[in-house]
């Protein structure tokens, strides 16, 4: 790993001169592992596992409390290990002293209110310029090296062997808590660090609620039931829908199924770079619309996912910016209706300069 | 739910008016669990499921997006959803015309820096006087009434129900994730809503890390075992911790075993209304440091229990404030010696008056 940290590292330094920039405080977790190779994830942000400090050249730190002293010193052998046990802003200042940094820099997207307020006070206090930025370390995330790609595709691979095993064992009465937890439980058994957001397993009108938690609904021949699961492998994240009718589905969720899928395959179709994410959203959101059911799609078409599984860029349309070549993201159309239920279905895709490349294989309930 | 509901929402807004806040905007996932019911979780600071904007009196309203319309209806009835869909700031511009508020307070502690930009160019704007707040919701959290207590009671004894289960089963050979997950499952079928927090097992020098990631190390004869695990009930949770050996100990393990032991009963003993958080830790910590490990426990003493799993009040050097009664925290100290192990041992207290209630029952490793 450490080929690829000092890489990193010495893009994100270029990054800082460019923006003269002394240094920066990194507080979010997956940019704070993205360059360090430190795992430590926050237990919310109020319980931050450590920040890394990047001056513009030179030596970094990785500052963290007494916790996480050999995990840190283990897992981020290129930065030097700094505790802070009278508190981050005293640690700050002896690191100023030492490294004399004028303009600091920090997460405006993942530092708390309460925090900045402390951290203007020690700058106001030392006469440092306080800059918030949004977005520097995350926009060296949004496109992905071969090595991360190839982590994105074992992922995706992994959690349809996860799904493909669980979903032979479905059987009547089943609940949909039961079926969660054999996911998450199959997840880990078969070598993933854990699912990468809480698994959502829905039956008929359950599935109307696009972020719906599994209940103790006991499943019954004909219910339809909708399947949102993905894992994290090695660090990467995977995000996978499938929908499909438990033994023999009518005509109305064969119709709307169907138009689903073409919607999916509408916003696959429409993926390549230089194209933007409301372009995307667009060309999906318009197959539902025309098969009458526009208003029964509320959330977004997808988003990137790599270290997290919900990052930029968004296939959404707010999202006015150009997809580039090696962004990877989902496309998870949908169809709510409270009275009936819901339909999902979503794919992973890579951009590329000429259209996407899909990770997925799993066709299950797909071709109805 | 929704008388207690009724009573807290009374209680905020009645608090809200001696602040002179004309509404508050509340972001913190257990701030709003506790008040509206709704229990969504945030995947994260980023990707919240929601705020509660709550004036000094009348209407309380839920602020989300079309994911999570149907749930928090269903969940939080006191409270009038409303959807941002074209982001927060527009739909806080409609409800200020709506409902006229003048000074509208925000949770500094769970609040992005970021997004607080936002909110004070909507101020400005609006010529709206924008104050950060700080604990307003915590503090009422702070004194756990009868009903949670028995939620916090219901949690820690299902909590050592799964310990003791998953105890029986330990073998040599078992992997500290395969403990680690059969535990994580054994919470689930009991009735859990899952684990409060990542379960922590840890063999030998592995428990030297406070807070150890489960390895695939196999257990031996004679390793020291860490488990450290809590489960949430009913939205409370629970936080243990126990250190034995499997196999026999040797005279140095448990000379220190019992020192931590010791440890932990003069933590339990300084435990009373009144006597400050820093008073409990020197308490425990003087043990260590006269038994010769002064240097070996590098944590806080403990911390509160309720909703979160990890909230005030702190025992530690640094928490000088009073406990009060009907507060819940945890007493746990460890000593960690990087070449060896560590050790830790954990139970649950509610302060009273005259001194506090054990909520743990289990011995297991105790009675070394």
């Amino acid at each position: 790993m450490t080929a690829i940290q000092v890489d990193r590292l010495v893009r994100a330094q270029a990054l800082l001169r460019r923006k003269n920039i002394d240094a920066l405080l990194v507080s979010q977790p997956h940019n704070r592992r993205y360059l360090s190779g430190y795992t430590a994830p926050d237990h919310g942000i109020q319980e931050t596992s450590g920040f890394l400090l990047i001056p513009g050249d030179g030596q970094p730190f990785l500052l963290t409390d007494s916790r996480f002293t050999l995990q840190a010193e283990a897992e981020a052998p290129l930065y030097r290990v700094e505790l802070y046990s009278k508190g981050l802003i005293k640690l700050l200042e002896r690191l100023q002293k030492k490294i004399g940094f004028r303009a600091l820099a920090f997460e405006s997207d993942y530092f708390l209110h309460s925090a900045f307020l402390r951290l203007a006070d020690f700058c106001a206090k030392n006469r440092l310029i306080l800059r918030p930025e949004s977005g520097l370390i995350e926009q060296m995330r949004l496109i992905k090296d071969e090595d991360e790609l190839r982590l994105l595709r074992q992922s995706t691979a992994l959690n349809e062997q996860v799904f493909q095993s669980v979903h032979r064992t479905i059987e009547p009465g089943m609940t949909e808590r039961e079926i969660a937890l054999a996911i998450e439980l199959t997840m880990r058994e078969m070598g993933a660090e854990g699912p990468s957001f809480d698994t959502i397993v829905a039956f008929g009108t359950n599935a109307a609620r696009p972020h719906a938690v599994p209940t103790d609904r006991e499943l019954q021949a004909g219910d339809l039931v909708l399947i949102d699961m993905g894992l994290v492998f090695k660090g990467y994240c995977s995000d996978m829908t499938r929908t499909f009718v438990f033994g023999k589905p009518d005509q109305t969720y064969i119709d709307r199924h169907r138009l689903v899928r073409r919607a999916m395959l509408a916003g696959l179709g429409a993926i390549r770079a230089g194209v933007t994410g409301a372009a995307v959203d667009r060309a999906a959101r318009q197959v539902l619309a025309d098969g009458g059911y526009g208003n029964a799609f509320g959330h977004g078409l997808g988003h990137g996912v790599g270290i997290a599984v919900h990052e930029e860029p968004r296939l959404s349309p707010r999202w006015r910016k150009q997809l580039r070549a090696g962004m990877v993201v989902t496309v998870e159309p949908g169809l709510y209706l409270a009275d009936w239920g819901g339909i999902r279905l979503e794919n992973m895709a890579v951009v590329t300069e000429q259209g996407c490349e899909v990770l997925n294989r799993d066709t299950t309930g797909l071709d109805l």
